[in-house]
């Protein structure tokens, strides 16, 4: 093995692979020895450059990117979902820790390229954080519309961007129709969850997703749904697969929500043609909190047109999901553990027998850090003299 | 342009750019019109697969790759520091949040490639996050030491990905060396800051540098430094891109301290030998607070033979960098401030005109949310129907 030749920092002694550390106190490092002078074959490549023929047409002339998307497609195996491929589409590796950002970037360059000189949003959380990043880095005038009851631990992760917060008392729901009103007429532009750009943004999901699989269409998309922006963008990428030649099928769609507030899924099981406002919401996955969606009638469109399924979930199953993920290395916020617990509930219900499934994980676990307070950690205390024993102790036989 | 057709997704009528929404209420979404079959350009490589050839032969048969490194290299301009090509290479996107998951992928892969059934590392931060999640991915039994005057805020994301958690009392600077010693006897793969697969793991981090700024070495490259493990990696690449004929040149290296703790900055500074314990260490940037760096001396070495450079920063100056770059949209630890900080008082004492500066963003703001104390937020209030008045005021004007 190549790494078997570790020498010594400090003193040059040679040690085989086994070791640590240098019997001198140093540290000890590995010598890499190549003959073969191959090409790095390292490579990252952007958005607009990777998708360009199937984006608007936009220029980012000024750096703005700070390498949105490009998010890794993560293998989840010996899960309680065996039986069938399961991936993570994992957005939370993104400049501010979600697929916010996507969208965000490309609606500040719209923003720039159509010449307004301001940029806002109506948000309490990811979307927050992300245009306050990228309306500042594109030294626009930047204002945050947050809500009258939103907590400070909430709004001082948006704040840290500079820019302008403003909380705006009154009904929510009607400030996100109202916001984009007054924003056309301040020269302001409003990128809300679902604005055209955004879709265009979280449509790139989809293309990588594609391209991640090996130029293959999964068989099911689950996707955490709020506004519906974001379930959009993911049906409009493999949509347009189809249409232009790239694939000849579309993903089984599935809209994830919780219980707690699931006005897509009420409307859709009772057959309704429109989303009604769903009364007292009240979830740990406060991403998804939405309880009269902007574009809840287009994603009711979509899954009728598609085959779509929606499921909800109760906290304490988002909870477990969170748990479950984070023990295989992925530590999500609630919102996007949704999809694994709607998953456990699905395959029960529907053959997911060796299909091919990619669920989406929108969000970091680090966005909601009082979430922890739900998962107490266990503790074990010991000191150095003891430290050897209490290792060879099996922690499964400790109070 | 491509973009200037929108229709509505309910009623179908068109729409040019400038609107967001359909007067029937319903959302609007952008039509694309391609011809031309192009493929998608999309590429996302892996660590082992980019960097083969100089990386010691290990095997990930297991999907324990959760897409780690191949981090963005963010340009910065207009910043206090003009006059130099100033990039960030950001390690925050990455599957915990931190560089350390470059290390944890390789150390873990290394352990299983060995035959160990168990992990562990000592840490209070980013690795013990970093560990958790690769240690319990690969299902080996995982241990993360910690010391006894960790606030639990500290210790919930570390346990959500289910290690075990040890607290161990007694002096925290002799667990570093009695965990590896221990370790080695009860089996378990103790991948400590600096252990040799870290330092390889960091390396990448030179080897995506040089490529992304167009197969070129930085002028300089800063590097917050704590245990030494990092920076020794970093330069490590930097090392072998020379030895192996890729570059010619070194960067000359910025080590960044906290004034707080700065053991690395005063033995270099005063020309001692070897690094010597930092009495009562305190600053906010608490991961890179170690007192007395295993890898230390290694790094003085370092900074010897290659004209390096060492700055300490005070608590002030790291706070406002840490504002600064979050203005740029980049909203990293306090740690990771240190070298922006750094950067504006080396700029005064060292010549840095069109110099290709890198400094590396390691881990992410969301780490220490209670930082953001710090930083109070200024939150103007407003309410529905004075909304439009409040946006077309300047915000200056306010108090």
């Amino acid at each position: 093995m190549k790494h078997s030749r570790l020498i010594c920092t400090a003193c040059g002694k040679e040690y085989s692979q086994e070791y640590f550390r240098c019997t001198c106190g140093e540290p000890l490092e590995i010598v890499i020895e190549n003959q073969k002078l191959i090409k790095l074959q390292f490579r990252r490549s952007e958005m607009l450059e990777s998708f360009s023929h199937l984006l608007p047409e936009l220029k980012d002339n000024n750096f703005l990117s700070m390498g949105e998307g490009l998010t890794p497609l993560t293998r989840l195996e010996n899960t309680t979902l065996d039986g069938l491929e399961l991936f993570v589409k994992n957005e939370s590796i993104n400049p501010t820790w979600s697929f916010k950002d996507r969208g965000s970037y490309l609606a500040t360059l719209d923003a720039i390229n159509q010449g307004y000189r301001q940029i806002g949003t109506v948000s309490t959380g990811n979307m927050g954080a992300s245009v306050a990043a990228y309306g500042k880095r594109a030294n626009l005038r930047t204002t945050i519309l947050i809500s009258d009851s939103i907590p400070e631990e909430k709004i001082a992760p948006i704040a840290i961007y500079g820019p302008r917060v403003l909380k705006v008392t009154g009904d929510y729901g009607d400030l996100y129709h109202k916001s984009i009103e007054i924003g056309a007429k301040a020269g302001i532009y409003m990128a809300n969850s679902d604005v055209p750009m955004r879709v265009e943004g979280s449509k790139t999901i989809a293309f990588e997703i594609f391209l991640q699989l090996g130029e293959k269409v999964p068989d099911f998309i689950v996707v955490p749904t709020s506004s519906g922006g974001n379930l959009r963008g993911i049906e409009k990428g493999f949509r347009e697969l189809k249409k232009f030649g790239f694939s000849n099928t579309l993903p089984r769609i599935v809209v994830a929500q919780a219980m707690g507030c699931c006005p897509i899924h009420l409307a859709f099981s009772q057959g309704a043609e429109t989303v009604s406002r769903f009364i007292d919401p009240c979830t740990v996955a406060h991403a998804i909190e939405n309880p009269f969606p902007p574009s809840g009638n287009a994603v009711l469109k979509i899954l009728r047109e598609t085959d779509g399924i929606t499921v909800a979930v109760d906290e304490a199953s988002i909870l477990k999901a969170q748990r479950d993920l984070a023990e295989k290395g992925l530590f999500a916020q609630p919102a996007s553990a949704v999809p694994f617990a709607a998953l456990n509930k699905l395959q029960k219900e529907v053959n997911m027998k060796r299909a091919v499934v990619v669920a989406v994980l929108t969000g970091s676990g680090l966005k909601y850090p009082t979430i922890l307070e739900k998962h107490p950690s266990k503790i074990e205390i010991t000191d150095l003299i003891s430290l050897g024993e209490t290792l060879e102790r099996n922690p499964n036989c400790i109070q």
